[in-house]
């Protein structure tokens, strides 16, 4: 299993992309975007479930955290069944985000990997994508590292992503 | 656990998203197109991998039924870690794949939905979609239902989706 | 040139691409999604753009009007230019709106299709959509057809996108 | 009006939208994924509208030069009607499509922006976007830029879409 950390923006969804194509075997991928889409459109907005706001905050709730905490244990049991899964999350809890994957995850083999992106680029590539609130990304970068431990770090400020996750590859050996 | 299982364009979308806005508590929906977009690309019309004709056939192969039997199985970890959990699925094995999913429900409660539509009226909305390749309607519908037990059977052809969606949702009392 | 104009959710997008399927001769589509498409993205929730209301109000400012009769100038260019267009429309300003677009086509000759659908039925198909603002369909049923004239009008309530973009078709002969 | 040109994967979309952004003036935005958009979908794979070769090739016929070259006119007479315009374009055919743009333009003032990627950076980048065929890029690098003349060109190789908008926006002035 490859779980990768990174604020909105920093270049997550484009290694993970490139992941599925430079690894020789097929793995899954699942994510926050993943599971947000799965949740009913009524915790869209609403304080027990998840609230985008117009400044690029986001906060949740307690529907939405026992959902996850089930969609996690839910991921990992497809991990243990065999399936190779590649995880990323915005650990907006930082080192309480990543003690919530390794309760879930017990003994099973992990490799943990941080997306860096210098939050003026990660602001800039928010507007280029024009599809997220500005000011997400900018809220969430001093968040999401904070005591979390990494086997391997990638910065995809001058690195283009296909790069990050050959590195990323070379570390499954 | 809800399961519904329809052919292509028989209208499950539609129906999972009216279940989520009419049930109370919050359900979380995965399916067969959320799984195969967590697959590689390079399993995308891979012969091992999922193949999409071009005369609407499916054919799945080896590398697709071992990933899909995985995620069954985080699937139904979910719901056993307390989500309520809706899928939607097309039984291109009939019989065999509720067996597929019984065997790895176990003794979860689990309600069985058939969503039927007339195959003419299915390939009709196939081409309103713009979305799907025109055949996939009309080559899925014999197969799907074949030997397939239900608690509960909606027809979309002359009840729109939240009409089916509300006795779905009586029927968990 | 074909405009066929009708509230959110009454199903023109469906009869728009079943159109485009059944007429022998190529025709491009434009619409007020595609319009809206075109903006800056400023313009989303600006009141000299285009405000979209919880409650599913539409209301649109200056900044819209100005771009909006340019583009219609536009799309009838295209048609004077040999190409055959369907344009689905939401006439928010009834006869109104027609006018707009009568003083732009001039000469051109135009099909005037109107899509009803109950509201009932249309509040039922936004949910079952799950992207459209819930109320936005009962808000515009009411205003959408006052006072403009048609030469076919179809309902979509009980009629498949298919069967009646096969009736258009047929008013074109 | 604004156009500019470049091979897929290039950038285009990027800076398109972060030209919308940091001009004052509400601008709107067309090019050819909407033009692709707006044809009937019987014309993609289709000899005499537009095909995609498995290995990133991209061959036009008749109908859609025909359909494309009303399609210009119009964009045209958006502008001319007063709306700002930027387009975004892959000139295939390089001088010869330039001339195809001038000829529609007359004297309407139009800033040519050439979009440079290099091409492996290009390839790197269509991966991780996922959607489109692999190969395009490199196919159309040597071909787009081919005898066009230009009034400023950007490099997104080393260079973020918005700072590339912003050296656009300052030669508007």
């Amino acid at each position: 299993m490859i779980i990768l950390n990174g604020a909105s923006s920093s270049g997550k969804s484009g290694i993970v992309r490139c992941l599925q194509s430079v690894l020789p075997d097929p793995w899954l991928t699942f994510g926050c975007d993943s599971f947000v889409d799965a949740l009913p459109k009524k915790l869209w907005s609403s304080p027990g479930g998840i609230v985008f706001d117009d400044d690029g905050g986001v906060s949740v709730g307690d529907d939405f955290r026992a959902l996850e905490a089930a969609w996690t244990q839910g991921v990992v049991t497809m991990a243990r069944a065999g399936a190779r899964i590649v995880v990323d999350d915005v650990f907006l809890g930082g080192a309480a985000s990543q003690q919530r994957w390794r309760t879930a995850l017990g003994d099973l083999p992990t490799l943990w990997v941080a997306v860096h992106c210098d939050p003026a680029t990660a602001a800039a590539r928010e507007i280029a994508r024009g599809d997220r609130t500005p000011g997400m990304a900018a809220r969430q970068a001093p968040l999401v590292h904070q005591g979390v431990a990494y086997d391997i770090e990638v910065d995809t400020t001058h690195t283009e992503s296909l790069t990050c996750a050959q590195a990323i590859a070379s570390r499954l050996g």
